[in-house]
């Protein structure tokens, strides 16, 4: 299994301040011979206030290299990870965990943004301060 | 600028056997503050022998950790740059550089073949043993 993000303890503590569930740490997500690991699976704790969907969580620090080096890996994982839950026809939606500081910065370039429509890139904002979600942005 | 993989020398002799010449060495493309490098820029030696496209390659080894490691990085590459050069309006057509043993194996895997397709990866493949392009693959 991959090693964990250095968030990966504080994301799990947000989403749970934030009324879900983590069921899945890591979720596996098997195709014929491949074995992915996303960081978290995650379901509402409330199913009568929220919806009721599955959500496998990929977190990213943005603390390796430069932040588009970061941004090529965190990308071609949602990719392949997307791929692989149709696939598998799991009924999970994938969001990226991406940090506050992150997304006020590097994710408002134009070309980060358009990668984001393009490739329909679902995410969610976490605060490593307040250990708090501040945002969910859907594709 | 990236460092270089370390096929790049062996991609570009392929590359120059095949009627290829390299113009870029790396190519530099330019999204407003974002400036990325793509390995070779590269366009046909004989115009009426070949279509006179301009080709972007990206040179993948492989040879970092796992395969679906490299994937990642590979796929977001991709993805990013493509992303870019539509941007920046440039009329660079790009391929991954894919070593024949990778071929081979880990890319017929049915989540690789997958997620090909989905993001239209197009890919050539090089033979390190005898320093020749093999295939070109478009989407």
């Amino acid at each position: 299994m991959p090693r964990k993000d250095i968030y990966h303890e504080c994301v799990k503590i947000a989403l749970e301040k934030d009324g879900w569930e983590v069921t899945n740490d890591p979720l596996q997500v098997i195709v014929d011979e491949t074995t992915l690991y996303i960081d978290l699976g995650i379901e509402p704790v409330y199913f009568a206030e929220k919806d009721s969907e599955l959500i496998a969580v990929e977190i990213k620090s943005f603390r390796l290299q430069s932040s588009i080096t970061s941004m090529y890996e965190a990308l071609g994982k949602f990719c392949i990870y997307k791929t692989a839950l149709r696939l598998s026809e799991s009924s999970y939606k994938l969001f990226l965990a991406v940090p506050e500081s992150v997304y006020e910065t590097f994710f408002q370039r134009r070309l980060i943004q358009e990668v984001i429509k393009e490739y329909k890139v679902n995410y969610l904002v976490y605060d490593i301060q307040t250990t708090e979600i501040t945002k969910w942005i859907r594709h």
